[in-house]
């Protein structure tokens, strides 16, 4: 990786920007299909499977029978841990449980939120070289424990029109069992409008390609709801003399082996850690069966070497980066200046592949920046905060007079005059 | 308004359906504006405000001695209601604050969230004949509480290059000293990419007419955040024979005075009250200074009468009514049904003035129907919700193991691996 000492602050926004791709031949290819799902439903979905997914499908809808016989096929080592990743994604997010907290604002004025479970969510789950059934447990998990009542899941077949045996296992220990063999931009259209064959849903979630979640972005113009955008993943490390650079180097290959266009970044007061991490790169590069991929993740990554502490939180900060590992047995002392980050591991034993898999916390993060200003997924994301208010005729009589200047100031008379209605019966 | 009577389920969906727009020619039009911003900043802005607003600006930040004279021209009753309503939105919200809540998943796994405000946040306020200073107390509290370092407010001038001073005054007791003579379109524009006299920032909330909510989508699309999606303002009120038609109407007209595109619904098992309350709007109408709007908005608007409460809960949660108020003393018999709402007034005493205004619920909700998938501004809105999580070697040892399963499983050597370097260093 490209080493780059004390870069000038004038200069850290042009090295935190993400590569963006040309997108105005995607979008229009998405739409189209987008288009053609809505008017042509089951028949659309049947021809982009052809075309696609070169797959001929007589239904859509996984059957029983299919989850049944997955089950058999996934290593009962491999059942456990799925098992023990669940156990911790529950205990995790049932703490996220809000209970309504009645508040008196003023005598007789009662104010409170609810939380209550969005009632049609649709989760997708990318096919392709790696069954993410991980991904299935972050937001299968919340949905179920938010009580969502229609949980439904797209994902895309193999050639035999198949499903990932990990895939179905963990849908159905989730409790989710309307699966549909349906992927890219076709799976969003038809969760967004609705098929005979697939329900619509209310917010769509979950990671994809560039199709997916192009298609995601413009559903969600149409008033579907969606978890977050999307970019490629990243992760960024701050490491010092305290820190293991073999562990580091680990950390970042296991971003980088996502894809060509993930980002590591390293940074660091120590640049001795930094030239220890390159060498322990290039040698646990090379055992790697994603190699290629990693490589030219890790050519697109850098390193920054800072005089200080500071300057290494305020350049995360300002790359906001989707994971943030702080290598170093002083992690807690970063934590108060951490502003900008989708998810922070802390110390040398808290990697990213824990927070992946089976701690406890979502997988599912803002990438690209927007950990500026997006949360990840959480059982928040399952849910609308409904608020109530009770307000009684002592209530009333306290705030109303306020209630009608301000109406009356804004204009608004028909405000004013359903106070004005309310005080004139209680003082007749 | 028209009385319907029992209408099938069936018919419900096209029922609840609100009208939209036909918006080709407004994507294209708010485009080039956002181009324009984007591209030639400050002076697009001095163009767009000869153009749109008749006025020329030789500066378009709002400066201290405007402030200060402003608090001399708002009437001491004015400044005291608002007060008044300001504390009690600070009460509601800052009941909304949540302290991270360490939990131990597995012995050595502690995993909690952490709530870090989203540091540039952008307001906008419309301007018009209603100057809408409320709003600022539903935007600017929040942030406020928050902790946002960067609060700044758009809001179109007069053609005298003069801010309404209910807004300045609002403005200036939040908090909020950045306030930007600029309306529209263009304003969204200014806060998405920042001009040499407006900083960007990283979400921008509030509401606007068709150009500017247009213009917040577009941004979206560009990885600047917004509070939700918008359409036309609504009410549905549930009444039964408990309910008190005079209050009724008002509520009703309060909603429709909004604009000809509102709507107000009444859903009721009682057909005598539908009879009562229609008397009391046409003879309430005649008084408002707004009448002509609400005329309309009553003409698109409709009565359905139900046989059962169930039925009445049942078409509420279909509409998904941004604001909905149980008008009956047996309100709190409703709650429980309540799916799909933006804010729910409970009895005859709790109007939708009440919380427009100041009883301490926020009054930024979703319309459109959203509220099924949507919730309204809340602290939430402010922050980003950051996980965090420290794994000990004890954590490591323990859910080790399962994690290098699942990541050889999904094809992801690289995350097994950042495992294994870890467990051998353990046992070495």
């Amino acid at each position: 990786m490209k080493i780059i000492k004390n870069p000038a602050k004038q200069t850290w926004e042009s090295l935190c920007k993400r590569t963006t791709i040309n997108e105005k031949s995607l979008q229009e290819t998405v739409q189209t299909i987008l288009n053609d799902v809505k008017n042509n439903k089951d028949k659309a979905l049947t021809k982009y499977a052809q075309l696609l997914d070169n797959v001929s499908l007589s239904s859509f809808k996984v059957t029983q029978e299919e989850i049944k016989s997955a089950k058999n096929v996934v290593s009962e080592e491999l059942q456990q841990a799925i098992q023990l990743a669940k156990s911790n994604i529950e205990t995790f997010h049932n703490s996220q449980k809000e209970l309504p907290k009645k508040v008196i604002t003023t005598n007789g004025v009662t104010c409170w939120r609810k939380n209550v479970a969005i009632e049609k969510v649709g989760l997708y789950i990318p096919g392709g070289s790696a069954p993410l059934f991980s991904t299935i447990l972050m937001l299968g998990v919340p949905a179920k424990i938010a009580g969502c009542k229609e949980i439904i899941l797209c994902t895309p077949p193999n050639k035999k029109g198949a499903i990932n045996p990990a895939i179905l296992y963990t849908a159905s220990l989730v409790g989710i069992t309307q699966i549909f063999k349906v992927g890219g931009a076709q799976a969003i259209g038809a969760m967004a409008y609705g098929t005979e064959s697939i329900p619509n849903v209310y917010k769509i979630l979950g990671p994809g390609n560039q199709f997916v979640t192009k298609a995601k972005e413009l559903v969600q113009q149409q008033g579907v709801a969606i978890d977050m955008p999307a970019g490629p993943s990243e992760v960024l490390v701050i490491a010092d003399e305290t820190s293991n650079p073999v562990f580091v180097a680990a950390d970042l290959l296991s971003q980088a082996e996502h894809g060509a266009d993930s980002q590591s970044v390293l940074v660091t007061t120590n640049e001795e850690v930094a030239k220890n991490v390159e060498v322990e790169l290039k040698r646990q590069l090379e055992d790697l069966p994603r190699k290629e991929l990693a490589k030219k993740a890790i050519e697109n990554s850098f390193t920054v070497v800072f005089n200080s502490k500071e300057e290494c939180i305020d350049f995360s900060n300002e790359y906001a980066p989707e994971h943030l590992i702080i290598a170093s047995e002083k992690a807690f002392e970063y934590i108060d200046g951490i502003v900008n980050a989708g998810s922070v591991f802390l110390g040398n034993y808290s990697c990213e592949s824990a927070g992946d898999y089976a701690s406890g916390t979502n997988h599912t993060l803002p990438t690209n920046g927007y950990a500026k200003n997006y949360s990840g997924v959480s059982l928040d994301s399952f849910v609308k905060k409904i608020t109530f208010q009770k307000v009684t005729k002592e209530g009333i009589s306290t705030i109303g007079k306020s209630i009608e200047i301000m109406a009356a100031a804004e204009g608004l008379q028909a405000h004013k005059n359903a106070i004005t209605v309310r005080l004139k019966e209680l003082n007749s």
